[in-house]
């Protein structure tokens, strides 16, 4: 059977580095996971009670498509204890983690040859989904200068039927103020564009709260997910809220393009929404984490950093040390034994001089991971 | 935000009927439930307790994008199993449910525009995935002489770049023999075409074995999932069965569109696999379930039905009966209780004069449906 050529999307280069990892550890050798782009801790204790109570007497079939109608209340009143908006359920779609998130934004929102802009670096699966659902990802070079975030002064010359966001940023962790999330949403809407923010990494921020596209506009896709601040990756359960004008549109394509989201993920995420106390332990990590790695990065030569508002990620310039970021990180495996993503799967023109360093994990492996980058560096006679 | 104009996919007219069933119990009424898709047992004991075990000691993350290996490496032990097919695990992917398995294979094997042919009747969302996709679905009449599946005759004067079955198929339950189903891949492969077989329904058989497409050629794609057999619906677990030139395309698409299937899903798929004892039993009471309809249907006045080879569907005739199957179907709510779903779901013309039965639920509950039927239809002057 043939290939499509909509299917033909790009690999992760990533996926390269942890291969060589998973190698290196089936040979003996011990390996710090800088690379991987989510927590090492499990759902909350009361996400997995609440499911294993739940396998008792509950049969776990189908929810209905747009999902557990307790659930979505519980998403909806989120956005009043975080940003004091007043959402209707009605408007919470549960989705199959915030990947089935975009395929429903997608389909419900934009048709074949439709121009999605997009800031790069940024996530890369954005555009590999787009590609696959025949659409165009328009990606607009963001400048340092605004913290790798787009602006509108980025998009005045371009024509787009979609812009998509995302605050904190992967791989930057960098986030849009209030003030630069509204000039984008009033530039978007000018063109009578649809506005989608992502939000997976909203609850993981430092200095300051994110700033979520609803307390600015009704009219945009908010896509989030119980990934990242509620440590469930693995789940595969997110969401989105739309206009009320949109609902219909993505529940018939929800009941058929997925029927629903886990069922059971939908009853663990439930009671993680109430896990405060274990998911601010879990933030207190990625606070430690941060500080020593914004102590620790500049020390060890890698000095080109900007502090991430929020996510656990770094993005290093290092294009002072190298012109190949994949090369790079391949050396940093096997001479360090650390495992980092290099910049091209985010940017694939910039990134050939850029690394992202994840800070998700335990900061016992932080402190290592820091250690090792030293010994590397000297070795390479970058600091003494 | 406009919506799309692919996303415009149709309505469930079953949801309709569901909806007035919500509604008839919220006002206190009791209702069977015969118009249901799925088993009512809940997924096997053994997969509940290895998903309690795991959810102690495993953090339950991101899989790989293409599944387990240990479930990849079990599910193709099954081809062994069930067809004494030797199957490389490499060919297995792991989706979420059969819907991702058709996301994904729609999107690694057809283009936009592409035509993908269909026995009418057939699975509602068949039709609108491909629509939300921008492929056309190309429905073809199937005859009640071929026990309504589609035969290499029916798709002769046809263009298509794929073809679509199911054996047993929903909602007829009828399945395709050796004969029949390697008759349509040879016609399908001489057009150059791509074959899909959809086995969701295996192992859920009657009086002879299912035959999956593998047995036949291993150039076709596989869509198989762990929600009727092994009665996980709500899990969301399924798989895909590749060439192995494929493989790759859809890691690809899989690591950016889904990242990987419910990780807890896959652990509890994983150990249902081995619970014989229990999958049995559900059986048996298919098994009873089946006989009681074919014996009880008839007696009550919906005589024109042929014995479901596999599935818990029996799809009945009623044009004799009425004109509007959705009317009728909300008239045996109304004055029968009993929930069943209209054909006009699996068939827009014909289905206006048939109704699918389910008997997924337990034997009681068919009793009880029997005999509110047979005092609808002895009102309604159809049997005496």
């Amino acid at each position: 059977m043939r290939n499509s050529s909509r299917g033909n999307v790009d690999p992760f280069i990533v996926m390269d580095v942890m291969e060589a990892a998973r190698q290196a550890e089936a040979d003996g050798r011990h390996i710090i996971h800088m690379e991987v782009g989510q927590p090492g801790t499990p759902a909350p204790a009361a996400a997995r009670d609440a499911l294993a109570a739940a396998m008792k007497d509950d049969s776990l079939g189908y929810t209905v498509a747009l999902g557990l109608p307790a659930l979505r209340a519980r998403i909806a009143k989120l956005y009043g204890e975080w940003y004091n908006v007043d959402l209707d359920p009605a408007r919470v779609v549960v989705t199959p983690g915030s990947s089935g998130g975009f395929i429903l934004a997608f389909s419900a929102l934009f048709d074949a040859g439709d121009r999605v802009a997009l800031g790069r670096p940024g996530y890369p699966s954005y555009r590999q989904i787009m590609k696959a659902m025949d659409l165009v990802p328009v990606e607009v070079e963001s400048r340092a200068e605004n913290r790798l975030q787009p602006t509108p002064e980025d998009l005045a010359q371009i024509d787009y039927q979609g812009l998509m966001v995302a605050s904190p940023a992967n791989p930057t962790g960098t986030m849009l103020d209030r003030g630069a999330l509204a000039a984008l949403i009033d530039a978007c809407q000018a063109k009578g564009a649809s506005f989608l923010s992502d939000e997976i990494y909203h609850g993981i921020e430092y200095d300051k709260k994110a700033v979520t596209a609803l307390e600015i506009s009704d009219d945009v896709c908010v896509i989030n997910s119980f990934s990242k601040y509620f440590s469930m990756t693995g789940w595969r359960a997110g969401w989105l809220v739309l206009p009320e004008a949109n609902i219909r549109q993505v529940e018939r394509l929800a009941q058929n393009m997925f029927i629903c989201a886990p069922h059971a993920s939908q009853v663990a995420a439930l009671a993680a929404m109430d896990a405060g106390i274990e998911l601010e332990a879990n933030m207190q990590v990625y606070r430690a984490n941060r500080a020593m790695m914004l102590d620790g990065l500049p020390k060890v030569g890698f000095d080109r950093i900007a502090p991430p508002d929020g996510a656990f990620y770094v993005y290093a310039d290092v294009s002072h040390l190298t012109g190949d970021s994949r090369a790079f990180a391949a050396e940093i495996l096997d001479k360090a034994g650390v495992a980092v993503t290099p910049g091209l799967d985010f940017d694939p023109d910039r990134g050939a001089g850029t690394l992202r360093f994840s800070y998700a994990r335990s900061t016992a492996d932080i402190a290592e991971g820091l250690e090792r980058l030293g010994k590397f560096m000297r070795n390479r006679g970058v600091i003494d």
